[in-house]
């Protein structure tokens, strides 16, 4: 995988036209959602030469338009509008938008170059790095894609003063994720920062150091053979609650599924693995108390282990694969649960969250 | 890229066992269209363990049906029986099944392993080998897709019985284009051999001989920054004369389209290059007497001028890029001719077609 450039600037519009001006290309498209379109393209349009002369092509928001029929009006306004294989596409947006952008970027032409410009922090932390792109499909999540990486990303908390509070407690799961795999370090600042009051410097540097995390795995592992499945924490669990909500037509941001799936799968991490039973409680309450609860009942149990045994890190029909953790820092990638350990952690999770 | 296995055998049953074996995956999927399906699939069936095993999918025979529908329909197979990352497609067609094949490889769950079996003489030489995949898209030929290698590619002419002669004459073309590409050796060979006369020995020789120009084409410049443009030799103009057809509804041989544009840029390397008449005419006598004709009119230029501006090929809107030849096995990539140029070899392509 090609050399990813990462730039953390709060000067967004000059590192953009500085990037565009080393790349050179012909053309300019900046893909944005109908969020981005009216909340951050028209002030970018003002400090920017790049994006003031660049083709807009706008999709719905929301992971639900996530899919292919996005994609291929985005390949269309491509291809109407004279894109070459030299042409730059900047993904202006949130996950939707760097991991459908990022896609249609890796397949158009059989591949152009991109720039991510995340303005949430659940995409500057987690989908506008590490190449792996796609869209939604036959009610899988991320079912379709490339791993492809973005020539670079350009990563700010300038625009997250448009993001409603919902938003920027989504990404700080993807934060506490990172900080949970990292060492007791790094997940202790974290928990001890309050997201929900607006500090950009500070967040700007717990989330170099969050994105670096990941960064550094990414770059061991990019094709996920092995180590990269560390930031599958909380994954496994969290994409079946997203996908099971998302079924029931009552979307719930990724965050909060990755928070929720995290509980459980600490739960599991503690079952098998001993991971410890008073980090296991601090984390629950702490979610608890900002992110509420996904209510469940027994009746969901058969849906969301279907959806568990359909994920992609599941290499054959039995069992059900996960990363969890001895300690916080301590990874374990691969461990196989069966449907009875799992039960018994929804169990469990249902306990935690007093439901 | 990662390194491809070519094997060349009239064993194919064996070999495919052999690979399937040391692969080893947990599910193994055939990719066939509606002409390989009864042709081939049963034949197969019968001698190998592994494609007896395999899920079948069956897409649409035809260059047609390369769109988005049946790639989505390959998707929706693929999800609906359970394929994992760990998963083999075997791709078991002409170049329409491994291009839609080794996209949807390419891009299901971000890319599984898949083997190329070309059944036609065009596939064999061409498609399978060298990692582009794709679909037609917007009424443009391979618009999107992926540079994708198969895991590995088993080319053989065993299956070559079932294929009319206007197949094999398609396939043909593409190996002219190698021979042109390669020098006069090769070439010489090429045109003392009837493509028309049933000898499969010494065409699996002739096939390798042309395969192994185009890989080591390929493993110098994978992506096509430069040197692979070689390959593009014909198709600017064949390209063309394909998508036109196709818009009309009476679509011509791949082949047979890189057959009549070999002489258009033949007529351009001369003009521009100074590459022999005497070798220019040889191939269009040759072509005119084996392929016979595409009547085209000066009405129809400003189309086929249109659908050479779109060509992945093109940098910037003005000039079109074309391979030319100084002589037979001397190359000139990023040759870049004006409307007029191109009008003027049309015109003296219809007069060497006595149109």
């Amino acid at each position: 995988m090609e050399h990813q450039e990462l730039i953390f600037t709060n000067e967004v519009a000059q590192a953009i036209d500085t990037l565009a001006e080393k790349i050179n290309p012909p053309k300019v498209f900046v893909l944005t959602d109908t969020n981005t379109s009216c909340l951050v393209l028209p002030r970018l349009r003002q400090v920017s030469r790049t994006i003031a002369e660049a083709t807009a092509i706008t999709i719905k928001a929301g992971d639900m338009n996530k899919n292919l029929e996005s994609l291929s009006y985005i390949w269309e306004q491509l291809c109407d509008n004279g894109a070459t294989r030299k042409s730059l596409l900047i993904n202006l947006g949130g996950g939707v938008v760097t991991d459908i952008g990022g896609f249609a970027g890796a397949s158009f032409k059989r591949g152009i170059g991109f720039l991510n410009l995340p303005t949430t922090l659940l995409s500057a932390v987690d989908a506008a790095v590490g190449g792996k792109t796609g869209i939604n499909f036959n009610g899988l999540k991320n079912e379709i894609g490339a791993f492809k990486e973005a020539t670079a990303v350009i990563i700010s908390t300038a625009f997250f003063d448009t993001l409603p509070s919902e938003e920027l407690l989504s990404g700080y799961a993807e934060m506490l994720k990172h900080g949970l795999i990292a060492g007791k370090e790094i997940y202790s600042r974290l928990l001890e920062f309050d997201i929900t009051v607006s500090d950009p410097a500070l967040l700007l540097e717990l989330l170099e150091e969050s994105v670096m995390v990941k960064k550094r795995i990414v770059e061991e592992d990019p094709t996920e053979k092995g180590i990269r499945r560390a930031l599958n924490l909380g994954h496994t669990a969290g994409h079946a609650f997203e996908s099971m909500s998302l079924n029931r037509q009552s979307p719930i941001p990724h965050g909060y599924a990755v928070a929720w799936g995290l509980i459980v799968e600490l739960i599991l991490s503690h079952l098998k693995h001993g991971f410890p039973s008073n980090e296991l409680h601090r984390l629950a309450s702490y979610i608890h108390d900002r992110y509420g609860v996904l209510r469940i009942t027994c009746d969901d149990y058969p849906e969301l282990l279907g959806l568990m045994h359909h994920d992609k890190k599941n290499e054959n029909a039995g069992d059900i694969n996960f990363t969890l953790l001895e300690d916080v820092g301590q990874i374990k990638i691969d461990c196989t649960c069966n449907e009875d350990e799992i039960k018994n952690a929804l169990d469990i999770y249902r306990d935690l969250m007093h439901i």
